[in-house]
């Protein structure tokens, strides 16, 4: 009968290992005899709670800067003999001995290879910033790896960078693909012309490897990481890189995927993104699509499709038309169909953000009172109780077109016109005096939604719409995509980051060797610095250090 | 020098008067000598908010049922000379010299029109309920037009309904066409073969108008009312209308549109869907799209592209596979790229709702237990503290696929694995022990995302997964896929609605007149009722005759 299994675990209190020299610990400690299972931890209550469901049962206090380590052993013994051996095992290195002399800093480092435009960063979090922190000081773009570097960090890093014309990849950025060298994860793939920019690393790898299985090539791949794109940190890397890569010229189309931005950033991204005027695939995860296309700006709904249209073919966009519609202010949309209402609301907010509205995310709090951008949809309860549908009665929304038109911040008022059985006889001539007189400020469109077969008739209700002076168009798409094409935003210029940034690359690396012997095999130049923490990894030595320098 | 305008106001309290009397009472005091603008409403508070803001002070105190009508006038006796008029006006109704006998009840309208499957309900909400009530007793199909009808009664009603075999189009739906016939809204277009169901009215009107641009027909369309795919109603209309297509040979294609429905409903609806065979196109407005196309199920992004989808072609869908995927159980998927997982979570929550994650929606309260169909992202920073990325290290996730394919309710379990430069050298021989003692348990789908140029080479890695069992894609598309067409459900039936409510339409109208002149309009037979509510509208008198009947 075997005895029950016996867990036995050491703590080391406040000092700093790789984790690939944990995970080697791990793996050293597991394969010992009688050793049934090994954990190898920081000790942080996460962790703990995943060896606990590992099975290892622990009553050890911990700081979350302690090593943690817990073996599972067939008897007592053996449980005791492969602690014992802890200390030994991690003094163990993977010595390359053909490996050339190693620099302690990144000041030595940067002596060694100056001609290196990147420093790559994976060290632990807490420490990331710092390294970054004097990557860029000595005029070096950041690779940064690391997770777990507060957004503050983040903020603050890039927007140095920014004005120093240098990019911050990261935090949390797993991939970038430059001048044919792969930086972190990243596959191997052709060279071609389509540029990528991704806040999501594997969402970069998947739309590189099927680009590549399509036959087609990468020109470039810059990872942002994941918080990029948020309200804090507000794209400050994306509106580099896509300003890079439209004065790069090996990029003849670009691709930008994401989780869901802040809609005020996905707004001046896209604005960007128009601005490139090359044709861009935006592929933003898990948020609805604004339309298939709106100008030079393509939108997936899959990471697969967004290959396939990075791949093409790209029809010419339409042009904004002739200078008519360069007139500012806000869009305010006075909709008899709720649904017309709903689809516009989407559409507008993919590049008006926020648009408010009374049926979507952005609620007014007073529907009669419009506020910046507004859609509205007149159909709603609030409009109708004891009250005839707008599509029957106007009286409601005339009142309300005078009432936009008299907005000096409006400068375009959106309607839609409905046709067929039930609908008002003549929708278009009960607005035409009220839209000539509203042209008189603003423009006005109008979606028409009929038939040629309408008791109302078609060509009738858009020839008394276009003689009143509003545009008129067929669908909600072709009007959303008409308004972002009169709303090109000129943005100011920023500290423009050199073309150089993206050519022979060679780098710095601090953390995962892994990523050195990654860039080694690729050809690269690459220098690995054998980074310690300060203070070997105490923290509150490394206060006293710092005070003291301070 | 002109006076200062006066505005005078009269309440009419408790009586009750249809919307287009009170819309022509406005026009005709609005017309008079010395009037500048008239207001007629029912004194909601949202109704006197609008008059309010459209320049009427108002004192007078009233209660939601009393009319309120307001003169605004040149002077104290135009306003007054004005108000006086009020009841002469009101006695005068539109009548037509040359409509025949009207019944007064909606029992002598069925002995006038027996043949009639249809009852259309226009009269205001509070009343509207008990009018739909009384026609489904009578084994008749109801378009309920009228909105503010309470969300119970919707239920009651549509339950009912269900269990007779009749539908409840509504409430609040705007729009259906069936056998050729608009009722409510609807656009005058050709017969063809594209059958449309939606849960929004302008909706169904855009896109049978775009149909019919397109050269393309139409056979039916159904609205359900806005509310039908919500979590209290359940989709119970759409789900009945998906059913009646099916069955109806005219319907060659499907098109379902509707706000995003409760995650459960969309699954539901989806499941349905599919089991039609015809191609079924779906937009849900506003929501992110699981994929271009799920078998036979087909996703747009706008209501243009549903109308273009809905017209073709339509390559034939893939066929589940051979039987080998018909287990059941839950979904557990073990990501080590974030974006990878968060796309499989978006497409199968599609159709699998509710999905469980450390990422989305639906967050699992500890991300180191799963609850039915879960998807995970191990790289995430709850799981990456003091440890290798998954991409490099996978012990934790051989760990949680041990303990995965050890849970009695997994069915499958999906993996991706990431090649490519800085990533693992061998992450599938890694794997392949941990998944071939899996599989003596669950099925496992992996994905791969490589390219053939990358150092794990792409052949060796998808050879080792498969010799070990493992169910191999390369995009998470064609995996979500999959999963959709190995989950099949087999519904259970209810009472089928007769493909005879399609047809040579007949109805009887309780509400807007000018229903019933579109009805005779367009060919069809219908008897309009001359309806009152109960009691003249008098609530209280009607609680006592109602109290006096029970």
């Amino acid at each position: 009968m075997n005895p029950e299994p016996v867990t036995r675990c050491v703590v080391r209190a406040g000092s700093y290992h790789d984790s690939i020299v944990l995970m080697r610990l791990q793996r050293a400690l597991a394969a010992l005899p009688g050793v049934i299972d090994a954990g190898v931890i920081m000790a942080t209550p996460a962790n703990r709670d995943l060896l606990a469901a590992g099975g290892f049962e622990l009553q050890e206090s911990a700081n979350p800067d302690d090593l943690l380590v817990a073996v599972k052993g067939e008897s007592e013994t053996a449980a005791a003999e492969a602690l014992s051996r802890v200390d030994a095992l991690l003094r163990v290195r993977s010595v390359d001995s053909s490996e050339d002399y190693r620099p302690r800093s990144l000041a030595a480092a940067f002596k060694q290879l100056p001609e290196a435009r990147w420093v790559l960063v994976s060290v632990p979090g807490r420490y990331a910033a710092d390294v970054a922190g004097e990557a860029l000081e000595q005029g070096r773009n950041v690779f940064l790896y690391s997770d777990n570097v507060p957004v503050e960090r983040e903020v603050e890093l890039k927007r140095r960078a920014r004005d120093k014309g240098l990019l911050v990849l990261g935090p949390d950025c797993g991939t970038a693909w430059l001048g044919g060298v792969g930086l972190g994860f990243a596959n191997r793939v052709r060279r071609g012309n389509i540029g990528l920019i991704g806040a999501s690393g594997t969402g970069l790898q998947a739309i590189m490897s099927r680009i590549h299985a399509l036959d087609a090539g990468i020109s470039q791949a810059i990872g942002t990481g994941g918080r990029d794109l948020s309200a804090e940190v507000g794209g400050i890397t994306a509106e580099q890189a896509l300003d890079l890569l439209r004065r790069d010229p090996e990029t003849h189309v670009i691709v930008l995927i994401a989780k869901p931005p802040a809609p005020e950033v996905a707004s001046r991204l896209l604005a960007k993104a128009q601005a490139t005027g090359k044709p861009v695939v935006v592929h933003f995860l898990g948020a609805p699509l604004p339309g298939r296309r709106l100008g030079n700006v393509w939108f997936a709904a899959t990471l697969s499709e967004a290959a396939e249209l990075a791949v093409g073919p790209h029809p010419p966009a339409p042009s904004p038309g002739t200078g008519e519609g360069e007139t500012c202010g806000y869009v305010r949309g006075l909709f008899s169909g709720g649904t017309l209402a709903y689809e516009s609301l989407i559409g507008l907010s993919a590049f008006l953000a926020p648009v408010w509205s009374n049926l979507g995310k952005h609620r007014l709090d007073d529907p009669l009172r419009s506020r910046e951008n507004t859609i509205l949809d007149l159909g709603a309860d609030e409009f109708t109780v004891g009250r005839l549908h707008p599509m029957i009665d106007q009286d409601l929304r005339l009142r309300r077109l005078r009432q936009e038109a008299a907005d000096p911040e409006v400068g375009l008022i959106l309607l839609d016109v409905v046709l067929g059985e039930g609908a008002h006889a003549d929708p278009a001539g009960d607005l035409a005096l009220h839209i000539a007189e509203a042209r008189r400020k603003v423009e006005v469109a109008a979606i028409v939604i009929g038939t040629d077969a309408d008791p109302q008739g078609l060509e009738t209700q858009v020839s008394a719409l276009e003689a009143a002076g509003a545009r008129v168009f067929r669908t909600v798409t072709d009007t959303v995509e008409w308004i972002f094409l009169r709303s090109a935003s000129s943005e100011p210029e920023t500290t423009p980051v050199s073309l150089e940034t993206l050519q022979s690359l060679a780098a710095i690396n601090v953390g995962l060797e892994s990523f050195h012997d990654s860039l080694r095999s690729q050809g690269a130049a690459s220098v690995h610095v054998d980074w310690r923490p300060p203070a070997g990894g105490n923290e509150r030595l490394a206060g006293i250090l710092a005070r003291m320098k301070g």
